[in-house]
């Protein structure tokens, strides 16, 4: 976790007292369940829980001090327990195991940091969908390989991104559902000492589902799947921010991060108004993916589990979670402030001539009777002039200029092919596919 | 592809072939409904299916011949069967773009790949039922970290991979519904020259789903999360793959890769039969995980399209699938003949002087009365001394003998400790639980 | 491997025949040296050689076809071998072990790739290192975060590539020194059935070291640091590759690769050059990379070794290297036949209005005694004007108007800070330390 | 960064204090350098390194909070020297830019962590030799495919991973040099604005070597390179690890990691001893591997520079050297501690009933006349007799009785085939070539 690339939010779900505290509700529940079972009694769960409502305070530095001595970290957090609520807490952990605590634990982490992700992806989506109906039909011209093609809206590019947020919702949502399990099974996961009832009733309390079979720990596919959205929902956030990107390089300049007044770009250049943040989040996506293929490594647990996984999760579970959370928000904020400029996307979309028009003239000539190739050729020549001129030239005064080209097509019939309204007739039909 | 890593339905889905046939069915369906629409004339798309009906061979080295020439696949294609159709064909790819031939395409092979993977994994789960089934109670040890933890079945483990793959079928049937999508919408997107209507048709004749917004291309944020999903299935079988070749170990031998007679393992030691079928599906899984991270680097393509992901997508869209299909089935095929050794498991059960019931005498003393610590501190005084003599001595004699122990539990109530299928009697709840 | 971008020389080295090849020669080798240490009859390697001096053909499928009976390659080879020479065969490969030959194969494989891919790179440097001369002082525009920075020369730029390119040659021989190891120590690694000197013999015919001590396998790290080696230059290849498609992007059209005259582009738009060499480029990169970490997950093989890495090494052995072999060719024809346009250049370095020489007038301020403050604040409000401008004002104008800067600055000071030629004075000097 | 994996003096590298100690030293460098070319007063220098010589503290509070406002790093820190060393420091930073100080910062600190992580590795390297030589000639089997293969000493085995290490420290001090590089070459890295003797009196005086061509930064190949090589490095770590949890397996036995006596190890089981330090390892190395990837995606920044790969340096700087720190580390302890059981690979040694000699048999059989495949048929026979036998028969005295077998064989003949010795005579000469 790097603290500039962390909310505070997120980052408390990671904290030890946000861990300890659903380790206690995880005890106390199947305590609780314990009690109704007969298994231990009932005043057990009561001392647990009239403990709780006092609110206390977990105090972090002593449990730690213990486990370094007990070299365990849930016995050092039970006996540690224990001493603030008396003789009552060693009917805890009864037939459990310390992976039934810390595998149901991350579940309530992971479904929480979902949440709020989730959160994130819903404003994201609410700010593209504003910023999309604000330039619905703002011109600009569609890139393909870096070169003009055709015209689209630039409200067209953020629908798209939209619809790519939408997909990655749906995807987040199924990934949460993976891994929101609960697994309180004991030693190897046989029940041997442990109804399954209580399983039950804590994943119901938590808002889990009981983990159909468990080997001591959660079957760690279910993380790899997790993981593995969290690096694809990052890599459509690098889609946007490398969007950005180009629109701000000097030559194109369509669209800009916001700019505060004072804020000051490069110590040596002034003028510079560089796409920090943009930048920042290409290289964020780079970090959230780089989660992806140590998680996936982590499923091949040895027999009913090895702890190989352990070390690897508490790197990525609040790296990959608290980065693609600060990315979430502030792509969010660039795409809300984004300063956008038509006049620009106009001006870029003119300076090749008409150029991209030239499929419309293609098809209109083949329509008109030409040969597939012929059309081809008599648009291409004509087209290869405009270019050469650096856009100079209007491919429109070419073209009817054009002997060939004008037997075929009228000046009248030429220039209703340069509309640019034209694209844009199904705008509004793509618009009710991505918004509804 | 590797062929001795292939299967030929699968192989047969990426051949030049096979895909030459699906361009022409989406130029002919596109090109009907341009026909109905008036675009066109009616009698183009009646002249291409006439030629289809004829089942005409495709003429791969023509068409490639013609490729050389033109450097542009699609027009190759077109000029070919305008050769072969005759002049109604020039109505052919009106209104469109290449990609919408390509990208359609490789939905359409992903789909079909995406198909015999679910039946593959059908397959894998019937296996994994099957001996589950089997040997539901037969009794072995369940290890944590390697090391001999409590009794399990050998049909909990077949269980445990049976849940996971049904869960990997879930995430397939998603990715699937990812990547099943049809673009047919023009240059960058826009529908300006092809009405929606035709990428409707085309997709429902397909059995894909009409892509909300394109820009060209179908947006690889789908590829990527299609080729996540593969990486995670692979990582199970690596899973499955490593218990194997652990059962097989020399020490442990609880279960073998089936091992015909006239075959021989090493060169040098004839006696060895080696694990080599897992030891290779551990090797495919690594190379299937390969694909993720390229296919997530192929989701930020410049503006509306680049074409960095068609040379990744020629690599790893037949790499990917063909070599999780033959894993799959080399999965399948090794569950299925799987020689498994219950006489070894219980050798090996017992080899630990009944170390193994230590957790039921504790949780025993524990309600017996003494507290957590005493209970820890008698049993495993005398755990250390049946751990030191190798299994020698006897956990339960040791007990029976130790005076604090005696004083609070009798000799047959620590005899009934010992008992394995204490340890069963859930079994048949998580059978319930995974196979419904 | 994908045949189009495959070349021959790379694609031979894996073929079967020239693997074949190679396990001969090693078998004869070791025959030889174990004819001299009076371990097998010094006839044996005279009737090996014998039989290969008649060139002989391999037959592919005979060997094919009894490895399908005896599932063993190497016993199947050897079979073959020994139907060709006669009963003197018997004494091949005493004391070995088939990883002997397959290990110090994949050895001799990697080298001569490694040689291959050695020229490739020296060919790519001999075309920067003419282009850079050729731009050594050819002006344009530097830029950070995709924004007008500073003026640099187009040789500069390729100057770097060249300089990048020689760390990849150099790195790339180190990796190639990790991987031309021969292992000739039997079935564990003692040479306890063949002595040391077979090794040293096979090694130096070869052109390989003696791998120190091996296990039956040469220990995987080395292939690791093989394929990350290649996964850096795969990168490397990607930045040109990149600098390029931006050059080429119809904004800023300062370099375009080569189109030869009777290319068609789009079928669409038939004025389009697109920069699909090195989009390709920037694809084939990533699959390059997408072998290091299966190279990687091999290192740790289970004890002596395992088999998991060899299904791995068949991918990623040809893969890697045949397509970076094809990426380093394509970028050298890119780098060797790219159209420059210096006048675009210039074009695009005037339209920032002289903004990109701020930086210099900033110093100059600050030099004639104001405080860096002031001097930036000065800078700044004249450069957001000729910004906001869209390059229309000019900057030098503006403060020579600038009553605060010309009170510090006279008309000729400020003319001198927008001279071109300053910021190249360091050019040659820079180029005497990139190409000595 | 994971407190709990990391140790203090990598740790402080990565500080923010350490941080602006090197950014003020290469300010300082460079302005006493620009003093004596006379660019700024030689009292410039005088003045930063007399206030330096005060042992100041550095107020990285201060500082960060005019971060917050001036949104720039470096003008924060220059802002905040200026106001303790007063107007002196307004020379500092001239013709400099921000990545001058940030790059050069990088290469110190990676420097650093590359010194201390040779050091650990040389202890590594100790420990291995200590524990090699102890352990020269203490017989173990050794195993392919998990499987009983021939007789190896427990010191070979050390003596590899000795071999790998000393291979990893080869590639660290490659990579150390790789990317310990100086850049102080201006904005765009032309030296327009700045002499290059500045550079190179810094790199001087940092011990840096400078930096041939950089373009405002140092090119992200070397860094590649560089988490490249500490991947690798981690992967051997993972084999190592790898190879204590097989031998810590219940049914193996042979080696344990030291287990301290008050030491719990499960909460359920007391008597289990797992092997938790090199499962710790196993997933460490995932983890430092995982920073590979993203590194590599960090090279093909656009144009001259962007600043992508900041952020992910801000990760796997510190991540992956406090944590391959901590690892090596870690596995130095492990080996230095590891508990050896050497009655115990004995046992296993004999448990096969001598079929790991079965190699040299057949080698006698084919060297007393027989064909190859009739040697192979003869002591399969018998082995498989003995294999199915698990351990209870003796390959020797069926071989002896096999009638076939005598007739070639002399009982005294094959009894010295059974010899343990005759596996370790090239022992001491791999040690002299691992150990010199």
């Amino acid at each position: 976790m790097v603290p500039r690339y962390a909310r505070p939010a997120m980052t408390a779900i990671w904290e030890p007292e946000a861990r300890y505290r659903i380790w206690f509700e995880i005890e106390a529940h199947a305590t609780e369940k314990l009690g109704e079972l007969g298994v231990v009694p009932e005043s057990a769960a009561t001392a647990l829980w009239d403990w709780w409502k006092t609110n206390p305070k977990i105090d972090v530095e002593a449990i730690d001090a213990k486990e370094a001595i007990l070299k365990h970290d849930v016995i050092a957090f039970l006996d540690w327990v224990a001493e603030q609520v008396g003789p009552e807490a060693r009917f805890m952990h009864q037939g459990m195991t310390s992976s039934d605590v810390l595998d149901t634990t991350l579940a309530v982490q992971l479904a929480r940091a979902s949440d709020i992700l989730l959160e994130d992806i819903d404003l994201l989506l609410a700010a593209l969908k504003r910023r999309a109906e604000e330039h619905k039909y703002t011109p600009t011209i569609g890139r393909s390989h870096g070169i003009h093609a055709e015209p689209v809206t630039f409200g067209l590019k953020l629908a798209q991104a939209y619809a790519e947020f939408s997909r990655c919702r749906t995807r987040l949502e199924a990934a949460r559902a993976e891994i929101a399990t609960c697994a309180v099974s004991g030693a190897v996961g046989t029940f041997a000492n442990i109804a399954p009832a209580v399983e039950e009733h804590v994943a119901e309390r938590l808002g889990l589902a009981p983990e159909p079979i468990s080997t001591q720990v959660i079957p760690r596919d279910r993380h790899a799947m997790f993981f593995a959205t969290l690096g694809v929902i990052a890599s459509s956030i690098e889609r946007v921010a490398i969007e950005v990107r180009h629109l701000q390089r000097t030559e194109v300049l369509e669209a800009e991060e916001y700019f505060s007044p004072g804020q000051k770009g490069s110590s040596a250049m002034p003028h510079k108004r560089n796409p920090v943040l943009t930048e920042n989040l290409t290289g964020l996506a780079r970090v959230v993916r780089g989660a992806v293929t140590p998680a996936m490594e982590n499923v091949a647990l040895w027999h009913e589990r090895d702890i190989s996984h352990s070390s690897v999760e508490r790197f990525i579970g609040p790296d990959a979670t608290i980065t693609l959370d600060f990315a979430l928000a502030r792509l969010t904020s660039v795409v809300d402030k984004l300063l956008v400029y038509p006049e620009r996307m106009q001006k870029n979309l003119d300076r090749m001539g008409g150029l991209v028009h030239s499929q419309r003239v293609l098809l209109a000539l083949t329509q008109a009777g030409l040969s597939r190739d012929d059309a081809y050729r008599l648009v291409q020549r004509n087209a290869m002039k405009v270019w050469e001129s650096d856009g100079e030239l209007s491919l429109l005064e070419l073209l009817k200029a054009d002997p060939e080209v004008s037997s075929a097509l009228s000046a009248s019939e030429l220039e209703e092919k340069f509309d640019l309204d034209y694209h844009f007739k199904q705008v509004d039909r793509i618009f009710e596919r991505v918004f509804g």
